[in-house]
């Protein structure tokens, strides 16, 4: 089989798949029946891929490059320093930059947050909290080195926490399709204008 | 069989199913090892539940009823009036009673946050961020109501979000077992400041 034909069949497998992970999450796809919608026999599915796992992965992949590529960002000391001189700059730009992921990858945040159970991915939201905490981190630290004066000890679990809090946010505007962009931005700005001032009265103490 | 002996092969039931469970999670565990370890027959145990799911159910029942309680009394015009002149007052009563649940059901929670895939409780976190942002929403009004000169017209989403976020930090400290009870205290301390200064900012706008 030429490489052009290998290809085909592997584009073929993950679009089916990823029709019906979208459909059906990860639990209630099976092998079997990516396999018989594919028309890609399942002992061939096997040579491109290891398990359903790896199916989704692959799926998952821009995703989670999106998360990876925020993260590495983030946690950029020249980036921070470049780029923000206050905690509600900050919070403005890291909305959007959630939102943009938001946008670009609704159906397989779904996936992601809520229809991998099952799957390597279940529990995500903490484990992408946990790095994310890193970044955030980072932030209070380069804040500190400007700004001598603020408070910036705050423990890990409540850093990690409020990093944790981004994906209940995006869990919550993907649970409610009803929501207008414009709802949608109010509700953002809501969210900076609260975080800014509960972040500042932190540091003040 | 008499009434005393049925109810003991109801509890054998539940005291095996409980212990599988907290173990295995929900999608681990099978209705075949419940029966094997708790020695009751399948079909006997279906003479008591209807499936896996409400075994499930009735395992997690105390601590729903403990949700439920903690929701009508914070969706009580009375309790709320009679009890909070404060944001603050608010937040830190709230506090103390999500913690006193984390206190008494850490296992159910794990179970009901982490482990219920599959079946009836996997999406928790937004059903109960969807009520309990109702009992937010009337605390906010009877502010209003106290205080007319305060800005009250958040989005539902808003609320909802930050209702949600409870939850977030029950699965956060969870997530962390090394936590010591001072450090829990003292992250409560942070969320109930950062919170405190975040609706009050936006109360004033």
């Amino acid at each position: 089989m030429s490489q052009t034909q290998k290809s085909s069949v592997r584009k073929q497998v993950l679009a089916t798949a990823t029709e019906e992970f979208f459909e059906n999450g990860f639990a209630g796809t099976s092998m079997r029946a990516i396999s018989a919608l594919s028309g890609v026999s399942m002992s061939n599915i096997y040579n491109y891929f290891k398990d359903k796992n790896e199916i989704l992965y692959v799926v998952l992949q821009p995703l989670l490059e999106a998360f990876d590529c925020l993260l590495s960002r983030y946690g950029d000391k020249e980036y921070i320093e470049a780029n923000f001189s206050s905690i509600g700059d900050y919070q403005t730009s890291v909305v959007n930059e959630f939102m943009e992921i938001l946008n670009n990858f609704r159906e397989e945040l779904r996936l992601l947050l809520f229809r991998s159970s099952g799957s390597s991915f279940e529990n995500f939201q903490y484990t992408f909290a946990e790095k994310y905490s890193q970044a955030n981190s980072l932030c209070i630290t380069l804040m500190k080195r400007r700004y001598p004066h603020i408070k910036t000890d705050f423990s890990n679990i409540f850093i990690r926490s409020l990093s944790s809090f981004w994906i209940t946010i995006m869990g919550e505007i993907i649970t409610h399709d009803e929501l207008t962009p414009s709802e949608i931005k109010h509700f953002l700005e809501e969210y900076i204008q609260y975080s800014t001032a509960g972040w500042e009265t932190m540091m003040k103490q």
